[in-house]
């Protein structure tokens, strides 16, 4: 029996500003990625976000990402991998306080906007970011896009590496997502990524622009919370999903 | 045989900003207050810092403050007793990583500057202090100011905790510190204060500005790592200390 | 024949973050408050305002705060009426430089949030304010709480100062806004809150929450811009006032 | 008679935190550039230095950076030509809002750090600063790298634009800085310095790295505000160029 996992960003809000509907997502993933405090998020978020979590059994991740609350961490901000190192290690180590806090309890990291593409891509930041996490606590998990550098870096040093498939982007012939920049990016229509999705799981590949099939061994599915289609793309994925004879299940007991 | 701890802030520069001689402080002290990255501090000097610590034999804690590098936390930011607990557990948690990153151990906690004194006076605000660290880590330790709210918090929440007092203080009569516009609050004088540091460590006491002697459990003396006198009033009352047979070292083994 | 400016505070977002329909609530009022960049808004969302703004031929005006993101400017940062100058200073700075980017030009200040309460409240902060104001230019106006220190502060300043009330607010008998946090605080229902309006222009009064009736020069109305009842009220408050006679007009040329 | 500015970066302290000797330095240079708060400064610091300048007879510009206080504006933080433009804008603005309350007026604006050097190598960047300043007043000079992209840029928009040089930089066969990292960018000991610096003042020439000389209509020398070895270099240019009969002064009026 097939079995995945169902991920989205969330606690992506700072202050008086909301992001996304959290409480409808929780409904419907099985992980959460929680932002950290520097790109989005903050103590009070952080806290709120565990604790929702912990009540509807949804796991949760530290979502660290560059220090840029006015770019949202999609800047790509020029620190060097021994900065990132830090970074990172600051981050997780704030939401592990604040999960144990609320009760609850990180499982893994998966790197946020700019610092995932760059992580994605450069395999000196993806080996950072691997070494952060396992300097943090080794029994962390990393959450990472599939057939990215991370991959790698998460296996060289030693950590329970999880790949990711996105439901609501589109990918080029490598298996790496199209830029948001770039036609075919985005998959808005939650049926038609649903049932992308579900081909996906069923065959364990990645279905790029030109209908290549891409073997990938998938443990994860991510959608996003803070856009518009957030919530019905969620629900119509989980719905393939099940109808489709696919468990979602936390990648983490 | 008398044993006192000697501890001080450390780690409070910002970016390209120093503050203080860290490593000539850390050739003194035994327990090194190192800042959280919200009133001062950030992850690359917190790195550093826990690295040096290690390096040299001393213990490190935490020492959270509020959210305010402008006013380097020395600002009463209105912040509930709820959100207190949040914003100590955030920077405890970020602590933590970095030390265990450097290959150190945080193994207590001491609220800094403006959170210190509400932490010392408000019973409400001292009881979410104490809740956060336990909920963070029930085996760390508090650092509080002698006589202060913070030990009955501290006691509440079954912490261990460890009262200090400060070398370069002068003392009201119900042993609080006098507050830093008035006369009388500064010791700055390295000699006298030593002296002075003697005198309450070895008679188990805090001396007050008449005079007057109120019996104290002392297991540290705080000397400020940002003066102008800082190494001279650290390196006069390791010294006297040591001439006086007090074995100098951390509170916590 | 009546003349009266209707306001609201716009441009309260910050990078990804939106707050407020702007674009619909310029639609409506005769002044946008602009939030300079402290408590929220940012380069970015300013120059768009103020572009906004003058299409729509909408006066605008600084809306300086504390500096606190977080706090989105509501809470009471412990600031000096000296260093409040300088906060109000510069920010009506960046406002004015912003708007003659955009092509428009600030006409008046009027203060944000925890800092607009204190200056309403204390005379000490109100001449802080005023001061700040006249140093930077002479020729802007204040909008002021009606009845407020401001309004005294900005007369001895010798600025030009209106006075505004709220359409959404409900007053205690000395004229003052109830605080948030009690009953009554609030006039949630658009046309309640309209027609309240209007009687309070037309008779030239302030209504209070026993009924009373204070004599008020009223030259502004208040909507707030982040509420989910914000254009439906700005919307109701324009009907029922030109419904009236009332003439809706900047009270600045 | 040659007659040439001496300009240094001030106000570059945040919050507690100092930053070079300001009050030295303002006794030796002819025009301070006054970092604007968003990678250094704050409004307590720049309304100080305005009115400090102001006492001592200097003249006062604009010095806009990144937002960056953890970088100090020295990373290349990825902004639109377009986003700078606002930017600069927002912080010139701030700058002369301090300067008229300190009783003072900023003249001029150059840009700092990693600013300043994209401004001086990318003709679309540079662009985007001039067009920032004439927006937000058109009677502001430009004050740019000698021979950089800055100068045109400065020129096409209309505003007066005065070259400087480094007195403490090497400089390539095209007569830019020799990048902090390799050999050669700093000329350390103030001495040659200042020697070198008269050279190139009365020869109206920039001395490349291998001896060349390119003509250079030089209206400023910079000396850096925040090295151990500013204040002696420029007492020593000061010096140097009084005693070869160089008039020192502000090169606006």
């Amino acid at each position: 029996m097939t079995r995945v996992d169902l991920n989205s960003d969330l606690g992506e809000g700072y202050g008086a500003y909301a992001c996304g509907d959290d409480a409808a997502i929780l409904d419907l993933v099985t992980s959460a990625n929680v932002a950290c405090g520097l790109h989005a998020g903050d103590p009070e978020i952080m806290a709120r976000t565990f604790a929702l979590a912990k009540e509807k059994g949804v796991a949760v991740g530290a979502h660290p990402g560059f220090p840029d609350l006015w770019g949202f961490g999609r800047r790509r901000i020029p620190f060097s991998p021994d900065e990132i190192e830090r970074l990172v290690a600051y981050q997780v180590g704030a939401a592990q306080a604040l999960a144990a806090y609320a009760g609850h309890r990180i499982t893994y990291v998966k790197t946020h906007g700019a610092l995932g593409n760059i992580a994605a891509e450069e395999r000196s930041v993806a080996d950072a970011v691997a070494r952060a996490v396992r300097a943090v606590d080794p029994n962390l998990a990393l959450l990472a896009i599939a057939l990215s550098a991370q991959v790698a870096a998460g296996d060289a040093a030693g950590l329970e590496v999880h790949q990711e498939i996105f439901a609501d982007r589109g990918y080029t012939e490598d298996g790496l997502l199209i830029p948001r920049s770039q036609p075919g990016a985005f998959v808005t229509n939650p049926d038609a990524a649903a049932k992308r999705v579900l081909r996906m799981v069923q065959g364990g590949i990645i279905l790029t622009a030109s209908g290549r099939e891409l073997p990938t061994p998938i443990r994860s599915i991510c959608v996003h919370g803070d856009t518009a289609h957030a919530v019905a793309t969620a629900r119509a994925v989980r719905v393939i999903l099940e109808g489709g004879g696919v468990t979602l299940a936390p990648f983490l007991p």
